[in-house]
């Protein structure tokens, strides 16, 4: 006899799939992994001895007041009494939606949206209401019309180079976003783990920045820009949200590790992060460009898409619409694997037709084989 | 608006009391800390540096190997597929409550039992009904009538050196109890951190190694083994929980921190573990010792208790009945700390007059100190 929230449990066919192209021979478009050379040396010969011991609920200090001062670079006002280091940013999505989520209660996303952010909030009951993207922005009149209908606990929102569909919106767009959440009154939740990930210059400044009155939830994460195998993430939080995330963490697992915490500390207060980062961004921006060209040689004729200016993903729109979940089952057997679009609407069916393709993984030279493979398959199987 | 759990939602009290007795002036019998000289040289020179990488949801496998051979040698038939590794053992209990717990399912505990167990279990909304522990141990009969009142969906118990009372089942009760167990068909869920740490001999085989029908959860501890910091614990289950816990687990933190997992596995197939251990026993022993001549000398006309014969705690039962959360403010005006029994119940006006204290982490040579302190401050303030 299990708890009613084991009947919306879902696996996350992310790392089912992950698990299936993890063969050799598969050129793996489907994840989102950091590409292994930008990947920091694991050195943790400086590291005090004393972060043996058990640590606090609210993380080391000098991690949160590192991350207060790039927030504040950012334009987010706010003090390191404000952060709360996670065991990654997933984890961010737990906490809020023991925050505010019973079964029944409405959120509001954009659709498409972040697949592992639906699950979590399915786990937990909510109702979710897709404020569907248009030419990669989302219109600040839609998001009106969906917290109005919709009377949502919680607004979830990725405006930055978004996964999965690149979008990025512009500084007009964000404020404008931003005063409908206020007038609105409604928290929001703004989700951000790709901003450093940029390669036309950088994403404008956070969309919680433009608030002024309405809560906020600000998470971000090292998994792109430093290790994901630490599993170090954070949040930054309004005073009236921020006590109880910090209850609910100790609840969840008393604390972040202390190692990767360190480890994350000393990047970040490290005067060559700067130059990791410009290393990161032209890695990816290689990768982006790679993708770029195969697809125009390759699939002009079969989607239409965007150039992401940062982040991880492409987002392709097919012509001939088709469930790209039996897509990705053709596509497997002849060893190519992406991301179905379906995963990320609340409602899958009304997502049919979209793939996601990573291009931080594979490396420059598989890629065009890879594009060509898939875009064969498309051209010469049945929808 | 926040969800109902909110309004269950309880800071943890024992770490509200760490905070408060963080002062170096005071002596502190309140935590549960190792013992600093006690902890590993975190030394992670040979780590490979692949693990800069995501991980699996499940954990390293050679960790996971580690694990199911230690469990098999205290005679737990299970294989590595059925351990999942965690953030912290604490996790076992949040992905647990999600697994059975919907507001107003019931749930047996002991009486007392783990503070922080509580917490969880109430932020979910469980109605929990604790079985008052006697003498030490549990009686087979009061577990049986409380499995056939409430009809629990889980039942949560601490049978080795259990935190906070001390007690450990002897070898008889525990088979008695499984067979109890077994006939009800309720899913046990058995947390073992402190088996390592035995003063007088081995622990008697776990609970789960009695169980013949019904399903199972046990969660182990490198916490107070290894190093806390680390953040890593797991939990061993049945294979018709599983699944559902790794799913649990990918939603909450996608998996556990690979640098920590590392350093546990090297510890745990190390030719030098087990010295380590003993030397671990000897310290700690030797603080229960100092502890209990301390009691003998300044709280025999006080209180009544048991030596431990592991864990970290001693716990008295006040022969003179008062609330101990309001001695606790006295105490700390006198630079003593120590942890009120009240919490550990789930009603805590039932578990009026009870003093948990630990005698890991204050040196031998101020144990006696505190203990006459605050057995002075019990002798001289009215109740």
């Amino acid at each position: 006899m299990f708890s009613q929230r084991i009947e919306r449990l879902s696996g996350s066919l992310i790392r089912e799939i992950l698990a299936a192209a993890q063969r050799p021979e598969v050129i793996s478009f489907a994840g989102g992994l950091p590409a292994s050379q930008c990947l920091p040396e694991l050195d943790f010969s400086d590291m005090p001895q004393a972060l043996a011991q058990y640590g606090t609920t609210e993380g080391e200090p000098e991690l949160r007041e590192a991350i207060a001062r790039e927030a504040q670079k950012m334009g987010i006002a706010c003090g390191a009494d404000q952060v709360l280091i996670l065991s990654g940013s997933q984890q961010a999505l737990d906490l809020a939606a023991k925050l505010f989520v019973d079964p029944g209660t409405p959120l509001v996303t954009e659709g498409p949206t972040y697949l592992a952010a639906l699950q979590v909030f399915n786990l937990f009951g909510a109702s979710v209401h897709a404020v569907p993207q248009q030419q990669g922005s989302l219109d600040p009149a839609d998001l009106a019309q969906a917290l109005a209908e919709f009377k949502p606990r919680m607004t979830y929102l990725i405006p930055s180079f978004q996964n999965p569909s690149g979008a990025c919106y512009d500084e007009a767009t964000r404020a404008a976003l931003a005063e409908v959440i206020d007038q609105a009154g409604v928290p929001l939740f703004e989700d951000d783990p790709y901003r450093a990930l940029s390669y036309d210059g950088d994403a404008p400044a956070p969309l919680v920045s433009h608030l002024k009155k309405a809560s906020w939830i600000y998470a971000g994460s090292f998994s792109k820009t430093l290790a994901p195998g630490l599993r170090e993430g954070y949040l930054i939080a309004t005073p009236d949200l921020y006590p109880y995330l910090v209850k609910l963490k100790q609840a969840a697992d008393l604390h972040t590790n202390r190692v990767g915490q360190w480890f994350a500390a000393r990047a970040l207060n490290d005067a060559a992060y700067p130059a990791h980062i410009a290393r990161l961004r032209a890695t990816y921006r290689a990768g982006r460009d790679a993708m770029q060209a195969s697809l125009e040689k390759h699939f002009a004729d079969l989607a239409d898409w965007q150039l992401p200016s940062g982040g991880l993903f492409f987002w392709l729109t097919l012509k001939q619409k088709r469930d790209t979940r039996s897509l990705l089952k053709l596509a497997l057997e002849h060893d190519v694997a992406f991301m179905p679009g379906e995963p990320f609407y609340p409602v899958p069916e009304e997502g049919i037709g979209h793939l996601r393709l990573n291009f931080s993984h594979t490396p420059a030279h598989r890629i065009e084989e890879g594009i060509e493979r898939l875009a064969g398959l498309i051209r010469n199987s049945q929808p």
